[in-house]
């Protein structure tokens, strides 16, 4: 093998590829990326057995062939070469070495078998479809925060991407939770998802998908199975196992009757609820809200240290209620609202609270309260 | 006590104040900030028994009084309160509270006797000096990477600061070392610090002192006896105990007959280090130099991961040389030099190498090399 590439293009293949690689592996080949080249193109597949990454870059192929190196090494020392160098890739295959030039540098790199690396196995996949990469990106950025870390409970421990009734027909749904807080994000159905088994994405997945979306102009493709899904944009494939589990039925979990109304500046209110927390002790974050006729007091009584108090002007028209929250949750879920106020709808003070943004039905957040 | 203070000048005084405080202290008037307002200033005093810092700000002082809270409470409240926005402090004797108000959000805070916290003596001061803070800034930034971390050479961490014959008369000096590279400041000696005596100034002090220096048209008052040392604007004042111990005696390490003399370009020579050391293992660090007529060449075997090599050139006229360093140490001393190139004076591969920018002896390093 050897080949010459561009360092921005050979940076930007690494640099996805070296973060599947998990830092501690018992399987040496594990912490190496493949490298493939053949044609006009150069490939850097990574895995850590349940997911894969592909990445593609345009390369100047003198001799095609394929060797692995350590992903992490290969990417510190593309990373450290100066901007705009020619980078050349040889590899020896007698003894077993990978040369990296550029320039005046010089490296040689301890290589491993290229028959060892462990492909991913390719699948049959049920539904295909294609989506923008905002809509992708709105649908996982705004539920992953709710995803449970929880290890015995696998199967909230990513995004349930399936397909369901909408407000406004059928749609491409997301939800994420914990048992305490929960996030449901639409989008339209695109064509061709119809049929597509819903399935867990795994939280890695989902942090190694997040790479492909920053393009606003990318169309993604989303590939789908029983066992499997896959995100493809013309440069990087993103294979991954789904949970082998079932999601719990959510639905039950959204209060339908919740009648009592707060809308508030989501900004200010999160930054209230900040500041009201500073006394709170790290283990009880409990903020308490005191509503009255357009009026919300935030405040926090902390024994040890201290109390704290805020009040905010807010449209609310119903009847008091004072109710509790860990202040965490109700952060995220405020951080959430991009463009218009939030929109609380409360029933009492032990039952799950529903919050939106403002009459935006596309994405429903609901969190369980504390008792403060 | 009663007084009014806009955020930003309470935010600047008590960060100063809550970064000298340590997070875990078995005292706990430890991790408070003593408040005290009289006349038309607020005085904020922290401690960790070692070092004191007072911070005096401006503030509209309605009743006089003090008190003490935990100093990393209110920094965070204070940071969090918005911009622009007059906070009141006021204490409730009574209740052992202080109210911190702003806006509409109010805290309560619990407070310890201003009785307890413990007030550094004041001592005599046999020296006192003033210097502008980019030559202090200089003297502490071009030395501090050389402290000793090792607990049982107490006496090597931190700054020793004394008076010494420089190269162009008498001189203001700092000096750091842990036995692998050592780091030799001068600057002209300020009038007064004549018979100032040599002192070690603790590591945490150098950081905490660090943070007076950043205004380039401060004058900074500096006191020094045998025990102590002060380092003041007129408004923060930082006391700290010095490091009892004898600082060896460091001259006999600088080496005074090196003659073999490498000329780099320091930036250059700092990247092709970080380069050839990315393949090393982390703990062997070791970089060797092979250095023939106008020419040095980099390299590094690092049997398990690969082989790195680069070549720069240098100017150098002596005979061929190779020498081994740690590779962390040589980027440290690299990346001190500010304008000129780096200039190496070796010996043997087996002896303590000096380095200075340029030729200007105001600034000279030294690093021990390792066998490669």
């Amino acid at each position: 093998m050897k080949l010459s590439i561009e360092r921005a293009a050979l940076l930007k293949a690494v640099s996805q590829a070296q973060s599947v690689v998990e830092r501690r592996n018992t399987i040496p080949i594990l912490a190496n990326v493949l490298i493939e080249a053949e044609g006009n193109d150069v490939m850097f597949r990574a895995t850590d057995l349940d997911i894969e990454v592909v990445d593609k870059a345009p390369a100047m192929v003198e001799r095609a062939g394929a060797t692995t190196v350590s992903a992490v090494t290969l990417h510190e020392i593309v990373r450290k070469l100066p901007d705009g160098a020619m980078v050349t890739l040889s590899d020896d295959g007698t003894a077993g070495r990978l040369m990296v030039q550029a320039g005046r540098s010089n490296f040689n790199l301890a290589t491993l078998p290229k028959e060892d690396f462990p492909v991913m196995a390719s699948s049959e996949y049920s539904s295909e479809f294609t989506a923008p990469a905002p809509v992708l990106r709105r649908l996982f950025d705004k539920s992953k925060f709710a995803i449970s870390t929880e290890e015995t409970r696998y199967y909230l421990n990513g995004v349930y991407m399936h397909v369901a009734d909408g407000d406004e027909g059928r749609a491409l749904r997301c939800v994420a939770t914990d048992g305490h807080r929960l996030a449901r994000i639409d989008a339209p159905l695109p064509e061709g998802a119809e049929a597509m088994p819903g399935v867990i994405v795994p939280r890695k997945t989902v942090g190694e998908l997040r790479k492909l979306l920053d393009d606003d102009e990318m169309m993604i493709t989303v590939s789908v199975s029983e066992t499997k899904v896959r995100f493809a944009t013309p440069q990087i494939t993103l294979t991954s196992k789904v949970i082998d589990g079932t999601f719990p039925d959510y639905s039950r979990v959204i209060p339908q009757n919740n009648t009592r109304r707060l809308e508030v500046d989501a900004a200010e209110f999160a930054k209230a609820v900040d500041r009201v927390a500073t006394v709170s002790s790290e283990r009880s974050r409990a903020v308490k809200l005191s509503l009255d006729e357009d009026r919300l007091v935030l405040s926090v009584n902390a024994p040890d240290s201290g109390a704290a108090e805020e009040e905010l002007a807010v449209a609310y028209a119903d009847e008091r209620l004072e109710i509790g929250f860990n202040a965490k949750y109700l952060l995220e879920i405020a951080s959430q609202v991009d463009r218009e106020n939030a929109v609380f709808l409360f029933n009492s003070s032990g039952d799950p609270t529903l919050m939106r943004e403002g009459n935006d039905l596309s994405a429903v957040y609901v969190v369980m309260p504390m008792r403060v």
